[in-house]
């Protein structure tokens, strides 16, 4: 009613000059009619109902994160700038484990576990390999069947990209406005392909791994490198006949992460057993990481790494497009390929070739 | 006197207007004289004393690599590209080990027994503390006094410079002008700290780790990865009561090893022990290397890894400089510490602040 009665009076005022529009003082209102009018969306609505924990709203913003259409893309950007005052206050947590290690599983048991006990719980991913297969690893929603029934769970398959850095930015902004819908907990899965990893560690507050007992899978852990982004690992399915070799491998973690240097968080990485089918262990990894939010947030370490977390995002997301306009200038392509040629071929250094490279881009 | 005569007859020529000079004819015999005349350096005689092997020579133009004179990085650049036709000749030896480890006495011996054996050996170092404390790792010679008597050897202390970057370049034109000296083998020696083992392993063809038994110090590899670039490892100081100990950690490591996927080089890594002090098994380790040239020779590797290794320092050298030249602009710095308040503040994203630094770049 309020937008259809605004462009009468637009329409009205422009057909008569000399009239003063200074009636109409709040700009932002001005805006929000004029978006709503160009697009069908209007952007005040959307951030007031996502802060009014409407999930309906926060999916169709996530949808225009998400969207290449540039003008999606503006109105995004102005419903993420409208939902920022109000984010910043979950719990985010990034999972990672090996494929078979009971991923979907655990987060729905420990989705359930959250709920249960009165938190709002978003689950994301990050899958490199959407972007290629255009699937994605939260799309089988059919395998967290309970957490999505949940009216205090939210789970949002993974943006597919081209790049992993367009993924990232996609969820860092879904973060933004997931905690302005109020929900007191993130999970943020990966399936661990590539860099994934650590780029689900520069956007989380605490990295749980999931482990399983046996079969060399602890050094293979420690050949990638993983262990050392992990404030905690679970070995997941310590049940049954895996119960002794879960507690062996529980001591080799604890082994191997007292080798490392004490962190800057002052934190001790933590090992502990679960069972996510059986239901057993969840509650003492929350209760983990509360204790983990409590030391960090105590020594300021909590504070400290979102604000690089942020500054890591900012110097990364210029990198990446410095590099990308320098290599898709079409004199730059042409002229690499030579270069590489002469290279090749003894006839310059990497050095020089780069030089001359740089100076033809001015 | 060749050079007094071309500068008399040139102020001959520049008084007598209208006289042409068209019998010189050799534009580069030109640009030599020229140059020698500024600087006192004559590059293409410089060139010609490198390839007949004249240490001295070599040492001054690696000088000139070194030198922050831009006149002086002129003249190094036009050495390296008379000498690059005559590079790409040796085989360039990466050796790293913690303090401790014995670098100074296995390189030593292990240079001995290659002049020994009719090779010409260059021993260079990476350290990128030096540019700190402005120390180098092999500037105290005393430690290779053998190796510094030896005619077929050349030791050059590791260039300083402002940047790992930096460093790099210059030991990878050093290593150029080594090889059109004749050099057969070059070494390059880092300490570990940092990157630097990283920057060594791309401008190597073969990668020696060197470890000590014993003291958990098998797992201290592991985690800094560096097992993953390793040809070989060594383990030094596997004499006396420590053979014992030598032999269990060959074990463990050749363990580790072949948890790693097969390298594209289809060389799997060796583990061997060695006694520096006492010439032990030294030779087994040039043996080891001589296998590897030759296996990676026969499948290409090896020539596809030098192209490799060509194209990231290409690569590396112009995102280092356009990373560079953005951050160092003054209304780029001033605008970032504005946009990284913003951040902090939940004013704007990194992402949406990254947008606005690119965007008043330009």
């Amino acid at each position: 009613m309020g937008i259809v009665m605004a462009k009468k009076t637009k329409s009205a005022l422009e057909n008569k000059k000399g009239v003063s529009i200074s009636e109409i003082t709040n700009t932002s209102k001005i805006k929000s009619i004029k978006d709503k009018r160009k697009t069908g969306i209007n952007t005040d609505a959307l951030v007031a109902s996502i802060l009014n924990k409407d999930i309906t709203a926060l999916s169709r913003a996530i949808t225009l994160i998400e969207s290449k259409n540039p003008k999606h893309l503006e109105k995004a950007n102005t419903i993420i700038k409208g939902c920022l005052p109000y984010s910043n206050k979950a719990v985010r947590i990034g999972i990672t484990g090996v494929p078979g290690v009971g991923k979907s599983t655990f987060i729905e048991v420990f989705g359930k576990h959250l709920t249960a006990i009165g938190k709002r719980v978003a689950v994301l991913a990050i899958d490199p390999s959407s972007s290629i297969t255009k699937g994605s690893i939260l799309g089988d929603k059919t395998r967290m069947e309970n957490l999505v029934k949940d009216d205090n769970a939210f789970i949002r398959p993974s943006a597919s990209g081209e790049s992993l850095g367009g993924v990232a930015r996609k969820t860092r902004e879904t973060i933004i406005l997931c905690e302005a819908a109020g929900f007191d907990v993130i999970i943020i899965e990966t399936v661990g392909v590539g860099q994934s990893e650590t780029t689900v560690h520069s956007m989380v507050d605490f990295f749980l791994l999931l482990k399983l007992a046996g079969a060399g899978d602890e050094l293979q852990g420690i050949k990638r490198g993983i262990i050392e982004m992990a404030d905690a690992i679970a070995i997941n399915k310590a049940d049954g006949d895996n119960l002794k070799k879960a507690k062996l491998a529980k001591v080799e973690f604890n082994r191997a992460l007292h080798l490392y240097p004490e962190k800057s968080s002052h934190w001790q990485p933590k090992v502990t057993l679960c069972s996510a089918l059986k239901n057993e262990g969840i509650d003492a990894i929350w209760e983990i990481i509360l204790e983990y939010v409590k030391i960090t947030s105590e020594n300021n370490y909590f504070n400290t790494k979102r604000n690089e977390q942020n500054k890591f995002w900012l110097i990364q997301t210029i990198e990446d497009q410095l590099k990308s306009d320098f290599f898709n200038t079409p004199k730059i392509k042409s002229a690499l390929k030579n270069q590489l040629q002469l290279i090749e071929t003894n006839q310059t250094t990497p050095f020089a070739a780069a030089d001359y490279l740089l100076s033809i881009n001015n």
